[in-house]
């Protein structure tokens, strides 16, 4: 298992920005794009479970386009092989610490996530 | 990229189930041995952000043994190829939901957990 190839993490590397501008731009079609179309896919959102593609699209084409912005102050990209990987951020929205987690494979049409996990930090105490 | 093959779900889960006995039973040494040992791993747990193996396996032995129990609601389990998966379930643990991904890679050593997010559900409103 070759961990971090660097023209795989490149590739990974490229496909995560695209789908980090996209969702504070609000561009609906590239992250539709970088889902996987499938019924295994699966999101939790900080306070929605979405299971499948089509609760996925549905989601995303039912929320406000406003107060996406945040700013990203940690990223962890890892590659496992040629065809796996995991991307996480911690991000700062309104004050707050939210993390992203997310899983991609490369299927036959090319990077895809998977899995995603988003959700604030608990407040201590 | 063949999903789910059974032989493989069924090792998979095997290790899954062993994951969450550990964790509700507290078993460390078992906690410790499902995370894969690199500095690569990492785990967002409710309260916590941890990078790397031994900051996981500080929080493991630092934590309490106690109120660890929870039951899982949903569980949804894919497999990608033969040494990929990813592990996601809905729990319920004093009157709140939950949610636990984790993102596994058979390691030479064996099936392991390379990155986990636990958060709780965000309340309405």
């Amino acid at each position: 298992m070759q961990i971090n190839l660097p023209e795989v993490l490149a590739e990974v590397t490229e496909q995560f920005a695209r789908y980090e501008r996209a969702l504070t731009g609000n561009d609906v079609a590239v992250l539709d794009e970088l889902f996987w179309n499938s019924p295994h896919t699966l999101r939790y959102g900080a306070a929605e479970n979405l299971y499948g593609y089509d609760e996925i699209q549905a989601f995303r084409a039912a929320r406000p386009s406003q107060g996406l912005a945040r700013e990203v102050v940690r990223t962890a990209i890892t590659t496992y092989g040629r065809d796996y990987a995991t991307t996480n951020i911690e991000f700062e929205r309104n004050g707050r610490i939210g993390r992203q987690s997310q899983t991609w494979v490369r299927m036959p049409e090319g990077w895809r996530v998977v899995t995603a996990h988003v959700s604030n930090m608990a407040q201590p105490g």
